[in-house]
């Protein structure tokens, strides 16, 4: 199947066909976590946004060089004391101990979200001599300067000279000078408030610290992303995501960063996820409008009335396009736990469908197809998985109907079924990424075996009215939220 | 309780009293994988070694700082094309792809295997800066010469000044010669045979390279260690480990590269963990004799009859000292699997056992007592896993008797049942790292719950003689290898 996928690019502000630079390859920068505190929600919701966008690209035939960081250059101070005082080193605070807790408790994070590891996944503290690089390229070409052992960035100069700063974010010179974080910082070493570091010199108390040309310290925190794409992706390349509150000042000085360092355009298409609300509110931990990922795993928060299993907060994620702000509610992940199951239950519905030898296709058949190929039409518009599974949920109606008869399978073709089994199943697995936790969670079988033999026994008991036995099944069943389902084709089982 | 935890030294071939540099700390430094390959058994198995005792040293209260590296640093060639090229780059194999990868795997099959993270998990290719400055310290100080962009670490002139080059693995001079890896290798570049290279000027084709003071090039293999657990650990600290096989030349010339760059001793204990053999014979791919944890886990080998669990497996790790060669046979993994149900099982008795409130403490009370001192007391010499695996299986046969009743209850007092199932927990679970399978897989309570139901419906099936209800019962649990023990106590399940 041809596909013309169309993405939305911030720069431009406009949907564009995408053509990445290699034929067959694309390569996709994604901002990772800073690994100093555990991944936020919202976090999770782009780096799942931009799973299902990788999946996708793989799924079309694209080899993706899937390539997103992890900021653990850390800002922690010590006490002060001689660090290299013998013997006393185990009792200090050690950065990259904090940073392997957060780092790992993010990759678990991420695999209970089912998101795929990226191809590579560089860390800042390890790319010091490729960013000290960078640093001297953008002081050979001009837009930098460099005082009291710190490097700096001229924006100014920058604006003046190529006049291409702000246009991501939209914002003017002096919108962005209002703006800026480094406002008052180092204000006294800033030839510009727009100007911003590259490199620091480490004040004494700093415990992250590397030996460069102009002093003891580290790098400026938007180096890493335009030294390390530039590394792995070479000095122009196709995707680069983020959130949306990256955009300034974080994205827009690496757009700098890479053009003042050798003139290169770095990414041609830039991707934004939209905000996690909770409550149609911003998350805030100050007025407890927050809730993290375990808290809602198991339901451990006042802004909801039960747990929701990560698949389900996954298919939540999808139902709302990436571009569009979400808001967290207990009723729309209620209503997305509904839709979840139902999905899931479809998919056996649709294995246990088998085709009608003499079958003669009619209309039906037909409209299945049309409604396949919208599938993979919704999902090429800007990777709209809502409308895709709006598309999905056609097909789950059609999947019930033709398993209750009231559809007949008899104008369904045997090429028709089969691939309606086959993209039903990779949009669910493959490319949303979801998981059957049914599955996961007995994954040898013995779950469905026991489910199976508590079935034949209560059919059993019913063949001999035995209510007493057929009852206490209920009940159990009831209290462990597993439900019975009986059909024209037999009993099946699924979760409440 | 007091611990006087001794450990082997391969330095001084003795077992030593332990005696950590800093009060309440211990600074651990593990060689981890190469990640150019998947992990191999027996990495697997120095990994678990490793894993039991940085649980034990912390059990007993130490604060562990546990550094395990990751050698990424890769020595793929590319085609020869200029990797420049604009567009091309994605074509081209890019090592930290590669690198991702099989991290990704390692982290898989720890986690599989139930071992923690380490505290901090430094990349060599993350830590370029810090082994140039020790490059630069080795030369300083006299113990380096540079021939042709390399540097090369001066081994005769060390032994001449130090006398400290050998000691660890034992050998002369001659026989290091003789041994040495680089034999014949840039045999024109170096001084000495002995001689090692420090930093390697990189070839036209090789990928991975950095910018040096004496060419474009990547640290030599032996140095990432030293300039590692210098940078996280001191520049003597207490416990280095690693596999037997890493004894020459790579501890030996870190001992050497520590001391020249710094005259610091590194390490202050040596551990080394022996080999895995298959069948009696060293692992070997070309001869068949070869096994991979998930050819293990599956059963798809001809040398095993059936899969393992991987907590089967690391349970028959356990029952080898670390310090010896463990062979893996069928027949032995097959003991192991029993062994590891046994001790599952006696964990459920034991939780299920009440203390008697009329109990007089006899002799068995501090027979037990005795038995639980000695497992501390086993762990303490040298973790030894398999004496106190010995000594938790003589728990688990008063355990057994206790609840059938053959010991007395009422002969043990409400404390030492108490710390009977504190110590038996701890031991399994906390310092052995064993998973409790059947809770992992249902672990929302769904197995226990469904099975719960089973043997009432069995009951109730038995009590109106309705054996065919019995039999359906008995088969279908046989084929899910579950199976029901009755006891006077009621009926407990199983695994087969």
């Amino acid at each position: 199947m041809e596909h013309n996928l169309k993405l939305y690019n911030s720069v431009t502000r406009e949907k564009e066909a995408f053509k990445p630079m290699q034929d067959g390859h694309v390569g996709m920068y994604v901002c990772g976590p800073t690994v100093y505190y555990d991944v936020h929600l919202g976090n999770c919701r782009t780096f799942v946004s931009f799973d299902v966008i990788y999946r996708y690209l793989q799924y079309i035939g694209y080899r993706v060089r899937y390539v997103r960081n992890i900021t653990d250059v850390g800002h922690l101070l010590d006490d002060g004391e001689d660090r290299m005082l013998k013997g006393a080193r185990l009792e200090q605070l050690e950065p990259m101990e904090v940073a392997q807790k957060y780092t790992v408790g993010f990759h678990e994070m991420m695999r209970i979200f089912n998101a795929l590891p990226p191809s590579i996944e560089p860390r800042a503290t390890g790319h010091i001599p490729e960013q000290i690089e960078m640093v001297q390229d953008i002081l050979k070409n001009g837009y930098g300067y460099e005082a009291n052992g710190s490097v700096y960035f001229d924006t100014l100069k920058f604006i003046e000279k190529t006049g291409i700063y702000g246009g991501l974010s939209g914002r003017n010179v002096e919108e962005l000078v209002a703006e800026s974080r480094d406002n008052l910082k180092n204000q006294s070493e800033k030839r510009h408030p727009a100007d911003f570091a590259i490199w620091m010199k480490a004040s004494p108390e700093h415990i992250m610290r590397w030996r460069s040309p102009w002093s003891e310290g580290f790098p400026g925190w938007h180096l890493e992303c335009s030294a390390m794409s530039t590394k792995y992706l070479g000095p122009e390349f196709d995707i680069h995501g983020g959130g949306n509150d990256l955009k300034f000042p974080h994205h827009e000085n690496e757009i700098a960063q890479n053009y003042g360092s050798c003139q290169c355009k770095g990414a041609r298409y830039w991707m934004h996820t939209n905000m996690l609300l909770l409550n149609g509110k911003k998350m805030s931990k100050s007025d407890g409008n927050t809730i993290s990922p375990p808290e809602l795993f198991v339901g451990d928060s006042e802004h909801v009335s039960k747990g929701y299993s990560p698949m389900v907060v996954r298919f939540f994620m999808l139902q709302t396009h990436y571009r569009s702000t979400l808001d967290l509610t207990d009723e729309a992940l209620q209503a997305a736990e509904k839709g979840f199951r139902r999905l899931m239950d479809a998919d056996k519905t649709l294995q246990s469908l088998q085709p009608d030898a003499a079958a003669s296709p009619g209309p039906l058949d037909a409209e299945l197809n049309s409604l396949m190929d919208g599938v993979y039409e919704e999902m090429d518009d800007d990777f709209n998985t809502p409308k895709t599974l709006a598309r999905i949920f056609e097909l789950v109606s059609r999947i019930n109907s033709l398993k209750g008869g009231q559809l007949p399978i008899s104008e369904v073709s045997a090429d028709t079924l089969a691939r309606l089994k086959q993209v039903f199943h990779d949009f669910v697995y493959v490319v949303f990424g979801l998981l059957d936790e049914d599955a996961t969670e007995g994954n040898d079988g013995t779950l469905d075996g026991l489910m199976q033999l508590i079935i034949d026994i209560r059919a059993d008991a019913r063949g001999r009215k035995d209510w007493g036995t057929s009852d206490k099944i209920r009940d159990a069943l009831k209290s462990l939220r597993l439900q019975l389902k009986d059909g024209k084709e037999g009993t099946s089982w699924g979760r409440e």
